[in-house]
C-alpha cells in the first residue's frame, strides 16, 4: 500500500515554515492547514523510516503497552520499547536495525513507542502528518517545497524538553526548503534550529556527541545505530498518516 | 533597600546548570534548590536592570491591569505595558529609557507587563529568583559562579514560543558559568543556547535582526533601546525577589 503524493507547484504565495523544539510548545488548532512533520530521530522516526524503505506495508501507532500485547496475540508482529528496553512480548525494540527487508517486507508492524503515539495524536487536526529523519531529508524536503502548504517541523524532544539532535535535523530540512525559495519564515525556532545546523553540518556525528540522548543510548549499549541514523537520503519513502495507520508516501 | 548576598565558595561539588527556553517547558517543583535567572531582554527584564542601576528602592510585580491602576490611585509610580503599548493610567512603558535617575532613584515601582508577572509567579518555589539581562551579565554571572546552587536559565520567550534573544543572552551567561568551572550540565539547552551566542557573539545586534521581536519592535518604533539592552555590564544591581518584592541584590 503506497500513499502517491499529489503534485502541485504553480503560481504559490510563499507559504510558512515553523518549528516547534518540543511537544509541550505545539499549539493544537493551529496547523490545520499544515503539512506537521514528526521527528525523534534517535530512534523512532528513523526506525520508520527504515521499516518502509525496507517493504513495510503499513505501520500502526498505539499508545498501549496493553494495546500492543493484543496485537501481537492476533498475530501481528510488534515493535514496542520503554526507555530503551524492548519489552518482553515483542518482536523488537526501537533500533532501526532491527527493521530488516526479511522481517518487515511486506508486513504490517504494530509500534509502540514511548512518546510517539502521543506526538502523532496530539497533530490529528493538521492537514498531513508525515514522519521525518536524515534517512529521508533528500525526498522529504524536495516533496515539501513543492506542496502549497506551510510547514511545522515538530522535535519530539525528550520527556517534553528540546533535544538537540531533533533540532538539528529540523535544521537541516529548514534550510533546504528556504533555499527552494517558496518559503518564509518569521519563526525565530526555526532560525535557531538552522543555525544549530550550521554549526552540526560539518561533522554531524561529532556534534551529537553533546546531546544527552547521545550518552543515554551509550549507556545502554543502543548507540550502534547513530551514525546510521544520520546518513542522509537512504531512503525515498515518507511515511505518511492514512486514517490512524502509517503508510509509506512515495513522491516523483 | 539592598539585598547583600552572602558569599559561598568552597569544596562544592560541580553544580547543575540547566536552560529552559520557554516558560512552558518549566518543570514547576523540579527547581526547589536552584537560584532561577529569568531573561526577558527585550525588554522587561532590561528595563527592570536599569530602574535599579539608576537607583530604583524596589518593584512590585503585578499581574492584573486593575492592581496596577489601584496602586497607581495610592500614589505608585506604575510602569504598566501590553504588547508593547502604554498604559493611558500609567507613568511609562517597558522602555529601559524610560527608568532614569530623575524618575526612580529612591522609588517603588509597581510593574504590570504581559508575561513578566506569570514568570515570576512561575518560580515560587525555586530557592530564588533573580532578574537578568545582558545589562547585569558581568556581575550576575561571577555572582552565580560562587553559589552553592544549580542554576536554571530561564527564557521568558513570546507567548510561550521560544525566541532568540533571550536564548542567547542565556547562552552568554552559561558560557561564562562553564568558564567557571563550577558547573557541570546534561542539558542540551543550555549547549544550544551557548552554541546560538558562540555565533551571535561576533556582531549581537546584527544577529538579532533575525529575531521577530527585533521586527515587531521595529514596527512599534519601539526599537530604540534595542543597543543599549545589548550592553554588557552596564550595572552590577542583581534584581532579587524578597518576600513578593524585587529589591537590588549586590554581589561584592
Amino acid at each position: 500500500m503506497h500513499h502517491v503524493f499529489t503534485r502541485y507547484e504553480s503560481g504559490m504565495m510563499k507559504r510558512k515554515l515553523e518549528t516547534c523544539f518540543s511537544p509541550a510548545l505545539y499549539e493544537a488548532g493551529s496547523h490545520d492547514n499544515s503539512i506537521v512533520v514528526i521527528l525523534d530521530i534517535l530512534r523512532a522516526s528513523s526506525a520508520i523510516c527504515t521499516a518502509f524503505a525496507n517493504g513495510a506495508e503499513s505501520i500502526i501507532p498505539v499508545a498501549e503497552i496493553s494495546e500492543a500485547k493484543d496485537y501481537k496475540s492476533r498475530g501481528y508482529l510488534v515493535a514496542a520499547e520503554r526507555d530503551g528496553y524492548v519489552l518482553d512480548f515483542a518482536d523488537f525494540g526501537n533500533s532501526p536495525f532491527n527493521f530488516t527487508k526479511e522481517k518487515v517486507s511486506g508486513k504490517t508492524i504494530v509500534y509502540s513507542t514511548t512518546n510517539g503515539t502521543g506526538l502523532i495524536n496530539l497533530t490529528l487536526s493538521a492537514y498531513q502528518t508525515v514522519i521525518g529523519s536524515f534517512l529521508n531529508i533528500v525526498a522529504l524536503s524536495q516533496w515539501l517545497a513543492v506542496q502549497d502548504r506551510d510547514v511545522l517541523l515538530l522535535c519530539a524532544g525528550w520527556k517534553n524538553r528540546f533535544n538537540i539532535e531533533d533540532s538539528v535535523c529540523a535544521g537541516a530540512i529548514a534550510g533546504n526548503l528556504m533555499k527552494s525559495n517558496n518559503f518564509t519564515t518569521i519563526c525565530d525556532s526555526t532560525h535557531a534550529a538552522m543555525d544549530l545546523w550550521s554549526l552540526a553540518e560539518p561533522d554531524v556525528m561529532g556534534y551529537i556527541e553533546k546531546a544527552a540522548q547521545r550518552s543515554r543510548l551509550r549507556d545502554k549499549n543502543l548507540d550502534d545505530c547513530i551514525e546510521f541514523c544520520l546518513t542522509p537520503g537512504f531512503t525515498e519513502k515518507i511515511p505518511v498518516m492514512k486514517n490512524g495507520v502509517l503508510v509509506a508516501g512515495v513522491y516523483k
